[in-house]
Parts: C-alpha cells; sequence; structure tokens
C-alpha cells in the first residue's frame, strides 16, 4: 500500500482486520458498543430491507450456554460480550448475505477500537437452542453471532496470521475461462 | 461520534459508506482497484474455505450485457468497472454470507479511495446468463457483481440518503423476548 493520507490509513485499517478468539475479560465500555452498533444500524441490505435485530449479550451464565450449543461459537464462552443478528427469516439466500455484510461491519468497528472479534456458526440443533435460550420467535432466524472483547495478545502470537490465497489464484479479468 | 484520533476516523469512515448507482465515466487507476483486490482478498470467511475468485470486468459491452440480465445489476450499465464474485458453489448459506462480508470490504476500499460502489443481484435467468457471458462454469455460484466508479455527485444530491431504522426498534439486551 504504502500511500499517504487517508486513503492510505483507511486501507491499513481494513487491511488489519482479523478473527480474534482469545479475550481479555476486561469489560468493553459502553461508548464502544455505542459505536458498533450505530455501524451495524447503518449497514446496507439488499432492498435496503434492514432485516435485522440484535441481541446484545453480557450474562456469562448466557454466553457460556450460547457457547456450548452445536455450531461453532465456542469462543462466545470467555468473550465479555457477543451480539447475535435476529434476521427476519423471509428471504434466505438473501438474509445470509446481509447478514455477512453487517457482521464484517460489526467487526471493523470493534477494531476501530482495538476490540477483537469473531464470527461463530450454530448448526444442526444449535439453532432452535438459540431461539430458546434468547427468546427468539421461531419464525426468525439466527445462524451466527459474534464474540466481542480486548484481544489476548499472548493467545494471539502462537496462533499467528491466517494465510490467504495469492491474488493471482483468483482474479480474473474480463472472463473467467 | 466526536472521537478524537484513528478510532473516530475510522468509525466516521465506516458511517460514510452509502450505495452509488450513478457514476463519472472517469476510470478507476489501477492502483485503486490492487488497493480494493487486496482488501477482498483478505476476507474473513467460514472455516477460511475463502471460496472465491473474482472477475473484473471493464470492457463496456460487457458490462451494458450483465446490466440487462434478469436481475438488479442495472447500474453495471454506466459504471466504469463491474466485479462479479465467482463462489465455489458447495455450501449456499456460508457462500451467501461470505460473499456479503467480502462485497462489503470491496465497497468499503473503493470508498477509502472515493470510489463510489453498489451491490447488484442476478436473478431466475440472470445467473445463467453472467455465467455464459463470463465463461463461468455450470457448478460454481454466481449471485451478485458490484458497479464501482467515481460518484455523479449531481445525481447523488438528488436521491438522498437511505433511511435506517432506529437503535430502540432493532438493538435487545440479554434476550429478545
Amino acid at each position: 500500500m504504502g500511500e499517504k493520507g487517508a486513503a492510505g490509513d483507511n486501507i491499513s485499517f481494513l487491511l488489519s482486520l482479523r478473527a480474534v478468539r482469545e479475550f481479555r475479560p476486561d469489560p468493553v465500555p459502553e461508548k464502544v458498543i455505542g459505536d458498533i452498533l450505530e455501524v451495524a444500524r447503518l449497514s446496507g441490505s439488499a432492498s435496503n430491507k434492514q432485516p435485522w435485530e440484535f441481541v446484545v449479550v453480557w450474562d456469562r451464565a448466557t454466553l457460556r450456554a450460547l457457547a456450548a450449543v452445536e455450531g461453532y461459537a465456542y469462543h462466545l464462552k470467555d468473550a465479555p460480550l457477543g451480539i447475535v443478528p435476529v434476521m427476519a427469516g423471509e428471504r434466505e439466500e438473501q438474509e445470509s448475505y446481509d447478514e455477512g455484510r453487517l457482521c464484517e461491519r460489526i467487526m471493523l468497528a470493534a477494531k476501530a477500537h482495538g476490540v477483537g472479534s469473531s464470527i461463530g456458526w450454530f448448526v444442526g440443533s444449535g439453532v432452535a437452542e438459540v431461539k430458546e435460550l434468547l427468546g427468539i420467535p421461531q419464525e426468525r432466524r439466527v445462524r451466527s453471532a459474534i464474540s466481542l472483547g480486548y484481544p489476548d495478545g499472548a493467545a494471539r502470537r502462537r496462533r499467528g496470521a491466517p494465510a490467504r490465497k495469492p491474488l493471482s489464484e483468483i482474479v480474473h479479468e474480463e472472463r473467467y475461462g
């Protein structure tokens, strides 16, 4: 990159996001949560339907219960905070896409404040269990949750950065084939 | 928001993103496209599968043809550039979510450089037509495209900003119900 000024800063910021799954127990300040929710609120969506609500969870027993249901959201266990998007349950494909956009923004807003995050998926019986735990109506759709908290740097250094495919493997010009 | 420093700047940046559907004809510099693709490349994905490739399209005839298929990607017609994510086609729900994360990052990377963008959907027969136009194998999944270009400010001002639901309508603490 190496640009000067705001463009370079913003690109560097976007490039800096990594999933964080190990957290310090320090609470996330209300002001930071406010910024995260505001960035989430302004997410774009198909036909601007904004097909989402959020359950913000601090309660340790609830976070542990969510971490334990079928799926891959185990990292909620030690996170000081979790956000569970509750989607309208009307248009599966578009809502999954919109939920991805939303969650990327939540992770970036957290990162802006030095707060780490990662996405966990609920699968199989985990989906119904989450609805039961959080009082979410059956007709709504739940598929993911975001763990949030200040990163445990030591755990981080042990893991290193995830590999990504090079551009030469994934970019095609004008036509795929 | 009103914070000082990098956190406030990054939050303001995230809050500033709006879909842009009217473009000036000026080309998007190669350096900017490079940054956008690099931000896309580093996107997170379920199980780090990175289930994507991209077709970058500059050719006017191709962009017009893509804009004309069944769906909502008409804004490719006058965009100097389009990016079509080609997804692996293995896990429908996770890939739709990952495509949303990816496209949000592409839009933000473009915005960092003052480049506007919007997401268009292909539906019905449009999906097969896009595959045919771009030489994408049948087993791959195509569902959206991103138009990119410098915003036509006059058109923008005529439209105004999209409404979003207030936080009070979408945020629940600890439990939904």
